[in-house]
């Protein structure tokens, strides 16, 4: 499976490098199945993190926010890393320390580039509302230069990134096979719940691909 | 809501302070709910961040690892800052810029230290695990010495933490109310699913409590 190799020294998984992938298309799929990333940063000699929703186009990974934040300032003038998770089950076997987690998680490493260019901008943050109900953009009151100006769109390459995997059921020791405790996997989902529509709002039935997107989720 | 005040200045929430909390029953309750957190800290003057499985117990929160890896090295001599995301719901306005998400998410900082004493160490494991699947702990095969020995528990104090959440409905400008386009909320929510009984477990059936657990599961 991990045929690619590490793009970086920083970026090659040293805990358990089995479960290590570097090829985009493994790590461009768990970037789009999850909504949210943390954001780490050095600020004035101390670490900061901040979650944050993402969304990706290409090879970049893309984040926005109000102008002026401490967190935009920072990611456009020094190093960053991006963690991204997604807890996909327990894993529960017949020792505490086999029990584990079946995970897809991403991390990157690089700077930020702020889009400075109007037209990119639309075009990133259509893609953020495209991505989460397709259609959308389309039949929403058209962005205005104003709310553009105000919106700062960041994005970082994925070129320096790794993708880490578990799945699959238990692996206990040999000896612990036959121990009377049920083991097994309890899958995790993260599903989209019944709409709630604004008591003003003048369409009154959530659109089918809002509730039932095709993409995943999480 | 906001009756606390932040314990630090690097704790403070910057952005929409009316959605930060800093009680210590708020932040426990979001530290409960999460089972994955993204761990921040310097390394040799860079930043890094790896997300790894977490848990409560008082006023602390506690990680584990594997003895000797680079994190848990840098966690023990330098500031870390812990982030945690739960995504609860994509928040769909008549207009681009007013699309949000319900969310909880918790941001600590402080120094993690490494638990020695191995009964201390044993109790927190116990909690991890019951946390999960409330009483598993005494159905396991006892965990040895060896292995308690090769399990490193790290925990962090949750003092210096913020909890900022964002609740309720879509937030439009009032001109855009009439817009023809359906506003609401999608409630987004983990859920586990079907066990998977491993082919060789001489227990057949998961137990209730592990199925639905009383416990939130994400």
């Amino acid at each position: 499976m991990n045929t690619h190799p590490a793009p970086s020294e920083r970026t090659r998984v040293r805990r358990l490098p089995a479960r290590a992938h570097y090829d985009s298309e493994t790590i461009n799929g768990i970037v789009d199945a999850a909504t949210v990333c943390s954001v780490a940063f050095q600020w004035e000699g101390s670490v900061h993190a901040l979650p944050t929703i993402h969304w990706r186009e290409g090879e970049h990974l893309y984040i926005h926010g109000a102008k002026g934040s401490r967190m935009l300032k920072a990611l456009t003038t020094g190093q960053a890393c991006v963690t991204i998770a997604l807890a996909d089950g327990l894993v529960m076997a017949r020792s505490a320390m086999h029990h584990s987690m079946n995970y897809r998680a991403v991390v990157v490493y690089g700077c930020f580039e702020q889009l400075d260019e109007p037209d990119a901008k639309l075009n990133s943050l259509r893609a953020l509302i495209e991505g989460i109900a397709p259609g959308r953009w389309e039949q929403l009151r058209p962005i205005t230069g104003k709310e553009l100006n105000a919106t700062t769109v960041l994005r970082i390459p994925l070129t320096e990134a790794s993708a880490k995997i578990r799945a699959g059921g238990v692996k206990d020791d040999e000896e612990d096979l036959g121990w009377p405790v049920w083991a097994g996997v309890i899958p995790l989902q993260t599903v989209r719940g019944t709409p709630v529509t604004e008591p003003d709002s003048v369409v009154r039935d959530a659109p089918a691909d809002v509730v039932n997107p095709a993409a995943p989720v999480v």
